[in-house]
């Protein structure tokens, strides 16, 4: 049960309703908004943001988050906007210049940034991948209900060992990109942490403050200790279900009485500075960071392989989908044409009249008393028959019932074929 | 461009290619076969050697791979056959059963063995997860065609710093969840590593020696020491293009001439006894190699995240087609029904007739030549339309051009499943 529960670890039980959500929320528009109707490139905005909380905490700037499709590709990206920001440095927007080549499965991918009067003031704008249907780690473990009738029911659930360590380790191979690109995070919280799959997070508050805070920011290498930190908090935040204060002392104690030694050591690692009674490490860096957490590493990778072979198997199977569209359309494409009708020659001589007893066959079925038989399946096994062109064999009856004709799927493949290719040849001949 | 080529690490260039060659491999048969009907509870061998050689250098035994049905579950499995295999110590096969837990991604899965003589002999089968269209390591990378005419084109390709790391990461992470289950791998050979998409390997060798020696074992952790032996020597092999030879100070040369120092010693590591000059570290275990990669085993986690991701969305794109299989699938159950066609009231009133106006706009279009239009695009975009209920308008035109009527995708949506449930109903009545 536990090689099992490890096997899923990255693959909801419910695949595809997921992928369902997720296509829905990329679908999703807002009618009568009063968005503006494009920024710079951008049209049709749909804001992102569940609550309407004007929280200057991360940023210094009341932030808003919108999904919006680019006119330039036609894509859906996710802007986050930074009201009343105004550029007084030109150079501040080359910040996010090192940003763009950041290509890592654990932080979002940051495509540009602009200042724009669109939205009536002055504003900022950071572009970056789209995840639809996201929710932030605040969102997902640390989201106390308000409203006082269903506190004892919000209850939130203990976060489990391997999701911990899965987070970690996540965290640590962006920090892995981050870092060896002489950059540093800068913001590790809750809520700048997205859940955008089963168990799959990225870091989604990065290279904004480099661009804020450009003329007033400590060394590099301050940052990155201080990417540690904040990493180390925000796990204890998510072990102890402390959301906005955290009591260090009491979070630690939590940790220590739920969770293994191990990752209480590695958040020890990552809250104190080298050198000290607490931490004996005579250095900190990212590397022997990842080098104490190498065992967990490996197997949230061999997570990643069976989500990975889970994957690769579904598509197999809904390859299969995209011949049978490719089937049908050819046998609509065939059956019943208007043009052919009227032409007794084409449509009751040669293929294209065992072909109209087939489509009667695979979809007008009806049992011993004229019922219609409604079975998708049926329609499904008999278009993959006939995809694969089996020798087995069928037998079509005409509707007046005084016809009857034993013939093979594939003898049927090969008459779809030869119709479809005189469509074809007729659509070639125009113009 | 670097960032681009891991992105695809694992993901071919043709991965639809790829997936429809694996679904060919799968649904091949051998009609007039020699081999036995059915082995055990398997039926439909078909052979997976791809020469004749009979080997016993691996097993001691000659050995032959088949894809064979298991006619408990119906799905297809590998089966290793070890011709003229005797049991003579009952508990021999008992060793299989650890085995049977070890649930990695990077591990061909075991299943079970048994012997049999549906052979005409005494054999063993061991029954394996099948990987449809794999290779083995020494077929992708040892391959020096026996023929000398084409000897000098067959000039082996340079195997890449980046996917030996990876063949070394994932035989890590297969011999962590191997050694730390109380096992070891023991044929560690690259013919007996699949490869089984790209840049994914798998050890396809486990189990067996258990089984066969069981009686003449040594020690676990003496065989342990021996898998990171013989994981160096793969390396050096496919490193170096040894084929069956190998020529250790050679090979060490090519390794240390051609790819970085880290990778030279983990190989070293690898190949010496611990406590020895060259290699003075004090003990061997999977975890401290592990730890010395683990800047590896990031980069390759990154990879697979990469690869995860790339198979998520195109999963999305797919789940369209599954969509629209069930609307043609809907609109074929309707339209033209024999058993309504005879009642004018049914089929040319109410939803049915725009249904079938709606068809002919779909799948009967034809240009201003009255030549059919031959677009599975068309098709496509208005069946998508149709399944988004979009609020887009659209006139049908009936055949003989007298009724023209307007009507909104969504209203052909709501028509559709109107009629589909009364046919639904229909069904339901009978019986
Ligand atoms: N790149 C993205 N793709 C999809 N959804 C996103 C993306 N970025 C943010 N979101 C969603 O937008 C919402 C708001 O994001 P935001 O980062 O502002 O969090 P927040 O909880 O509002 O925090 P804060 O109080 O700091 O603004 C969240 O629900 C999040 O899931
Ligand atoms: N589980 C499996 N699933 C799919 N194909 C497999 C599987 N196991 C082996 N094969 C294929 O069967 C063929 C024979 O495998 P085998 O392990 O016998 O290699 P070999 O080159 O014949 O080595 P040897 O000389 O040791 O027998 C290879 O092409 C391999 O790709
Ligand atoms: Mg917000
Ligand atoms: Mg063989």
């Amino acid at each position: 049960p536990y090689q099992r529960a490890s096997h899923d670890f990255f693959i909801p039980d419910k695949l595809r309703e997921e992928l369902q959500r997720k296509a829905e929320a990329s679908l999703q528009t807002l009618p009568n908004s009063t968005l503006p109707v494009t920024v710079d490139h951008f049209h049709s905005l749909v804001p992102l943001d569940t609550n309407n909380q004007r929280n200057t905490t991360t940023f210094g700037y009341v932030t808003w988050a919108y999904k919006a499709t680019s006119g330039k590709d036609g894509k859906l990206y996710a802007l986050r906007r930074l009201e009343g920001y105004r550029l007084t440095n030109e150079k501040a927007i080359l910040a996010v210049r090192p940003w763009k080549r950041i290509n890592n499965g654990s932080v979002v991918s940051i495509h540009e940034a602009f200042t724009t009067r669109d939205f009536g003031d002055s504003s900022l704008i950071f572009v970056t991948d789209y995840h639809p249907n996201s929710k932030t780690l605040t969102e997902t473990h640390l989201h106390h209900n308000p409203n006082p009738r269903f506190q004892s029911r919000a209850q939130p659930q203990a976060v489990s060992e391997a999701v911990l360590w899965s987070y970690l380790v996540q965290t640590a191979s962006a920090l892995k990109a981050i870092h060896s690109s002489g950059l540093a995070a800068q913001v590790i919280s809750p809520s700048k942490v997205l859940l955008t799959s089963k168990n799959r997070i990225r870091l989604n508050g990065c290279g904004i403050v480099d661009l804020v805070k450009c003329d007033a920011l400590p060394p590099v290498e301050e940052q990155q200790q201080d990417d540690f930190l904040q990493l180390g908090r925000l796990v204890l935040c998510i072990a102890s279900n402390a959301n906005a204060t955290l009591n260090m002392p009491k979070a630690l104690d939590h940790l220590t009485r739920h969770y293994s030694p191990r990752l209480k050591d590695a958040v020890t690692w990552l809250l104190h500075p080298p050198n000290t009674p607490a931490n004996p490490h005579p250095e900190k860096n990212i590397d022997i960071f990842l080098t104490g957490i190498a065992s967990e590493v490996t197997t949230v990778l061999d997570n990643t392989f069976h989500a990975e072979d889970t994957l690769y198997s579904m598509l197999m199977g809904e390859l299969e989908n995209g011949r049978l569209v490719r089937l049908m359309a050819k046998l609509g494409l065939i059956n019943e044409r208007p043009e052919y009708e009227h032409n007794e020659q084409w449509s009751e001589t040669g293929e294209r009249y065992y072909l109209k007893l087939f489509r009667d066959y695979v979809f007008h079925a009806v049992d011993e008393n004229g019922r219609p038989v409604v079975d998708l399946g049926h329609i499904i096994t008999c278009l993959n028959k006939l995809d694969a062109g089996s020798a087995e064999l069928i037998n079509l009856v005409s509707r007046d019932e005084q016809t009857s004709l034993i013939i093979s799927y594939k003898e049927l493949k090969k008459g779809i074929e030869t119709a479809f290719n005189e469509l074809v040849r007729g659509a070639a001949r125009r113009g």
